[in-house]
């Protein structure tokens, strides 16, 4: 078994998996903060402390940090989601040491520099101001306020503007003492990796942080309820979504054959009903995401104004019939392609490093191939409708629209045609 | 060595290379026909035909097609650019010789059925609605218009809408007729492959092809000119571009290292001016284009309406000041990140499939890696200076402005600059 993992006595934890034949790697340390764990006065704060990671360190100028890994080719980068933030390296075998630590400088020992505070906060107002321009984007923030209004769960994770224009350093270095204790991250490496030598360079970078208990995350509570934003725009963006499992539940695996039949790919019934029959539209989709408590199953497409009912009718219309009768053929394509999906995705070593970090997260421990596909192989014709008929019951869906979308039906006539 | 290249009798090439270890494969053909071999008249066509292929052969229907596929856990896309269409799939191994049958059916028998037209042209009306609510998309197709206008390469590879509303069945037909000749296609396939057997499905599937020549595509001329779309929204978007050399000159590779060292990463000149230094952006980058007989250095960024100015002049700052002063150490760290992003991209099977099929295109062989590192390397500081200077005494650039740009300086006053 190549997976290994190590903990420190602190509580930090290691795990890397070596990948025969890469030359190589990807190596990043997941830290579990992210948007959620924002209080009202903190939304976007995660995302300010991801960028101002890359603005310095006591050892290294914002320069010398991209310098340090560009100098040997590789590429530097960061995420925020809303359980997470991520800082990642993939670089050439003989570079991962190096990779190493410069993540951990950067994580451990940014200074925060007052002037380079001001510069970011430009940066990251005009990053706010492109995803308001990019209505494919936007549209899921809304969705998301939509579903969870007034929590940390439903909050943007850029933050609003008039709070990013407001944080100090002093926020920020509160969030790190809050949430970058040592149990709460997670090294992990993929490809052309030596477990051994990254323990011991671990050892050396982190065993001296204190433990301390984080914070624990507001429950997220699933509400519901619909956004209207009428704009002048060539497509009208539609959004609905139904709460669904969180990832502790195995009913997370059904969700996600159930996602995938009804909209994840080209012989998916929302992809032939709406695109291939209809010509509704160019883009549309449906997904299931997970989180610590809560899930989401979710449809988007993008339509003309003009059609925009009929779409969000026929949505309606195909989760329905999906109860009755979703097939054998149509559940077993779903699990080949999702279990396809995971071997092939498996063969980059960015893909599988943050499979490590994420189950190791989720579980402490990396599931093997074998036991996750016994958890799809699992799921039956059965199970899948009986989670369609589970999702039309569950109420208080959430729907975003965005658009000349004035034509959309209400989301109370939706909601009601769901369990008719 | 693993790769290997076989023609059948009629110019069809296939192009294959085993990598050891993976357990899965892309496979797919190139063809050489996109936006820039259209007529006026057939503006969109080269992309309408690409959708048609998915909607239905003579022995396979929409669904067929996606179901042949998916039902194997794989995925089929296809994409058209200015020079080439291609047709994919990635698959496990054991299913190359299903998704090969799939593709060469798609390609070679499409039923065009005229019901299936009209739905497709709906979604394809969709598709050119979406470009133009992405500023960030559209953009880069009136910068490529001002650079190359009233010419095939100038056009926008998706049509106008009003075009796509009128092709025929005929259309269609005609331009297979014309551009798909087994001269004008690459089958290229790289991860878990056989090459012999490859070739064998290939000779049964492609020599009954009759060779046939195609009509060449109008030369580039590359004028440059201004155009300016003010409109209410959060970013000024800017785009400016001057004419590099294509991919059949060496210098290509000097252009690629400017483009990488002036905007390609975070240590890049644009990135560490622009947003560490000033804060001015979140997106910025220069990148080096190279089609068969000329290239493009493009620059964007997107900023507030306020700040346009001062970016659009700081490009030019930068453009001149990289004549005088681009030093050793940046062009070494510009070699480094395009060798290692080379070998690094190299490990994805997609990656390398594409590389393959655009070497054979272009060379009618795969240079080895040795042999584009070897050129890589010989590209010097004072070449890389000299190429700065050409750019900027190139004259006739092209500059593209969306969003809030009524304060954005004319092109006249940069490229002024330019040569001042």
């Amino acid at each position: 078994m190549s997976v290994q993992i190590h903990t420190l006595s602190n509580g930090f934890r290691i795990v890397t998996e070596n990948m025969p034949g890469l030359k190589s790697a990807t190596i990043g340390i997941w830290v579990d903060a992210g948007a959620r764990h924002e209080r009202l006065d903190q939304n976007g704060i995660a995302h300010f402390l991801e960028h101002m990671a890359f603005k310095g360190t006591k050892r290294r100028t914002s320069l010398d940090i991209a310098e340090a890994i560009e100098n040997v080719g590789g590429f530097i980068n960061a995420y925020t989601s809303r359980e997470t933030t991520a800082y990642y390296a993939r670089v050439l075998q003989e570079h991962v040491p190096l990779a190493l630590d410069v993540i951990s400088d950067i994580l451990l020992e940014p200074a925060f520099d007052p002037r380079e505070l001001e510069v970011e906060r430009g940066v990251i107002l005009s990053e706010i101001g492109q995803s308001f321009d990019t209505p494919d984007d936007i549209i899921f923030d809304w969705l998301q306020e939509t579903a969870f209004p007034d929590q940390p769960m439903g909050r943007p994770i850029l933050g609003p503007a008039e709070r990013v224009k407001a944080f100090s350093r002093e926020n920020l270095a509160g969030f790190v003492q809050e949430y970058y204790g040592p149990e709460q991250m997670i090294l992990a490496a993929a490809g052309a990796v030596d477990h051994d030598a990254i323990v011991r360079e671990a050892e050396k970078l982190f065993s001296h942080l204190p433990r301390r208990a984080a914070t624990l995350a507001q429950k997220a509570n699933f509400i519901g309820g619909e956004k209207r934003e009428i704009k002048d725009l060539e497509q009208a963006h539609f959004t609905f979504a139904i709460e669904a499992p969180g990832f502790r539940v195995d009913d997370v695996y059904t969700g996600q054959i159930f996602a995938t039949a009804f909209g994840g790919g080209m012989s998916s019934r929302l992809f032939q009903e709406a695109r291939e029959k209809r010509g509704l539209c160019y883009s549309i989709f449906a997904s299931a995401s997970a989180h610590e408590d809560t899930g989401m199953f979710t449809v988007y497409a993008g339509t003309s104004g003009d059609k925009v009912a009929e779409l969000a009718e026929l949505t309606i219309t195909e989760l329905r019939r999906a109860t009755q009768d979703m097939s054998d053929a149509e559940v077993e394509r779903a699990r080949q392609q999702m279990k396809a999906g995971m071997l092939m995705g498996l063969e980059s070593p960015s893909s599988r490093c943050e499979r490590l970090a994420r189950m190791v997260s989720v579980w402490n421990r990396v599931p093997d191939l074998e036991e996750t596909i016994a958890k799809i192989e699992a799921v039956t014709t059965p199970k899948v409708r009986d989670f369609a008929q589970k999702l039309c019951l569950t109420g208080k869906p959430a729907m975003a629209l965005y658009g000349p979308v004035d034509k959309a039906p209400t989301l109370a006539t939706l909601a009601d045609k769901l369990v008719a």
